[in-house]
């Protein structure tokens, strides 16, 4: 990759919060910017014309399934993600180096790769950080990352410094595979930081990075199971360890809440199944609060989910007969509510970009998390 | 009910196929006509908008599940269904009596009505023949059927007779409540016309709505299991039976074979689950044939569903992608295939009406039936 892909575009003057404007083999991408979650090459319940509607121009897909199913080939033989799955915005992809460890059966970790059973069919395979780099150039996705190990929260010292060591030795191993795809696929590098929330090991994390040739950092061990004040000042010490003109990912957030916190922190996009999987469980979000439409209250209740929202499900249906299909789980239901809440998430996103632009994030990022009816940060 | 809400336009020469208008509060729908079935008020997967989009203009809904969830006062409340569920097409509603049948627990059958408890939670209901034309009242759908008996088949003629001199007795019970409905809601009447496999209940049962008030008429007894030679035989010779201003409706057909063979017996109007059914199990009808998108066929296969439909799914997605959905079971794959049978039924059923305007249904129909890769009749 060559040439300016990542652009500043505003400062917030009072903090950290930055927009931009990040260029993929996709298109051009405004930051920051919240990516849906197409975990098999599908956001759960949308089809792709759902995501053109909403404005959806960047998704994260996840190596480790698409690896596992429908495989590599059937992907490359249709000339990558974008074109087996019908997307033409920008897509990242994870490492598979978290689902490795939270799915896969039998798995043997070493100093260059991981064995493991497949969780479908127990099938054996082997990621190494070069195999992992050439699964994303099989898919042709826009952004890739390295394989990596994420450690829960808590985790000590030892365990913290261990998965770093192993991960900055497997970013390494991955640079070769990076250059050597590189030629054939346009795509951007994102190495993975871990670190877990041990400041010094993150700015260890930081200055080894400085040795990689990279298009942006992805902050991963973070939404781990941590208190969220945690997550927010590391978060934000990480940020300010990293270069201003290169874009930062953190993996794994947020709810409509979070997104600001991150965002207050100086990342610049974000990923998470959070908004389309409380959506399959009924919740669905709104100016006013958060609310489970199966809930009583909805019941004989003409009004849209939010009466604010100009989506087409709010334009159209009531939250009476939302309630009907979901709790007759009638397949229609999901879509909608996932339709929903991704169109309050692009709002959300549009209202932090619009406020940076406006010199007025801090302010806005205040009036949004203290409306009332949200719950408390932590209470997820 | 009062003019012409039934016109001829166009009858096979050489058969007896013919082509209509029906005009009912929510528009007029051209006939023959297949409705898909919404039993709980949506078209199992797909959106109003699908529906719009694929140009449905009549649906059929379930009475009965509707009665038990959400209720009636509730849908009443949203001033009926086509309010309720975001549907301004026509909308026939099932009496309920096959369902009670099939459906309910410790049903007690007497001759005014059903005492059963819910199939959801045990409650106690009753439903007389008034109370489910009062039912499709509080629904404001545009057609409305007679709380039936619909036996099964085998049957013998002792119980078909048993359940076809209810069925009228039921009928006839039914007629004041219709009359004291109209007076609040303009709807089209169908009594349930029954008799099983046997000529001469039916031409008894067809006698005896001479003497009912009706603007059209529901066949039922058929698709319960009967051999396919059977179905046709009986249904040409009840509709043989029956006046040729008014609209024929047989229940529950069909299969893209079976309309062309409900057409060809001189019915107007059809429903089934079949379509969407069938394709939430991977199933897909093409111009050359059916067949299970989960095959392994569809492995590596870039061209679409089939290659001659220009729907929407057809024109975006490769059967490999929609194969690789359909066994990661993600939601949308539901909605894909569904869209594309019921885009398909509308085609079949296009060239149905064209067939029967251009003077060519029979002919039109062979070539249909004996496209090779389709199952022989019968072989569902």
């Amino acid at each position: 990759m060559t040439g300016q892909h990542f652009e500043l575009t505003a400062r917030d003057p009072g903090g950290k919060a930055r927009a931009g404007l990040l260029r993929t083999p996709h298109g051009c991408v405004e930051t920051p910017v919240f990516m849906p979650v197409a975990t098999l090459g599908s956001v759960k319940a949308l089809s792709q014309e759902d995501l053109r509607d909403l404005g959806v121009r960047a998704i994260l897909a996840n190596s480790y399934h698409l690896y596992l199913r429908p495989g590599c080939p059937e992907i490359a033989a249709a000339g990558g993600l974008h074109r087996y799955m019908g997307f033409d915005g920008m897509i990242l992809t994870d490492s598979g180096g978290f689902q490795v460890m939270s799915l896969a059966d039998l798995r043997e970790v070493d100093d260059h790769g991981v064995s493991f059973r497949s969780h479908i069919d127990g099938s054996a395979h082997r990621l190494t950080p070069a195999s992992v780099i050439e699964v994303q150039a099989a898919l042709r996705s826009d952004c890739w990352t390295t394989l990596d190990v994420c450690p829960a929260y808590p985790c000590s010292r030892e365990e913290a410094l261990a998965a770093l060591t192993r991960t900055m030795s497997w970013t390494d191993q991955s640079v070769p595979a990076v250059r050597r795809c590189r030629e054939v696929c346009e795509s951007l590098f994102f190495p993975i930081l871990q670190g877990s929330t041990y400041p010094e090991l993150r700015r260890r994390a930081a200055e080894h990075l400085g040795g990689v040739p990279h298009e942006g950092v992805a902050i991963g061990g973070l939404s781990v199971g941590e208190p969220k004040e945690l997550t927010w000042s590391t978060l934000e010490a990480t940020a300010s360890l990293l270069p201003e003109g290169k874009p930062r990912y953190v993996m794994g957030i947020g709810t409509p809440e979070d997104v600001w916190e991150a965002a207050g922190c100086g990342v610049d996009m974000m990923d998470c199944v959070f908004p389309t999987r409380v959506a399959r469980n009924g919740q669905v979000f709104t100016r006013a609060g958060r609310y489970n439409i199966g809930n009583a209250s909805s019941r004989g209740n003409f009004s849209p989910v939010d009466p604010d929202c100009p989506c087409f499900v709010c334009r159209k249906y009531t939250r009476a007969y939302l309630r009907h299909l979901f709790n007759s789980r009638e397949l229609v239901v999901y879509r909608l509510l996932t339709y929903h809440n991704l169109h309050f998430m692009a709002w959300v996103m549009g209202e932090i970009r619009r406020s940076i632009a406006a010199g007025r994030f801090e302010e806005a990022k205040k009036a949004f998390l203290s409306s009332p009816p949200f719950p408390p940060r932590g209470g997820e």
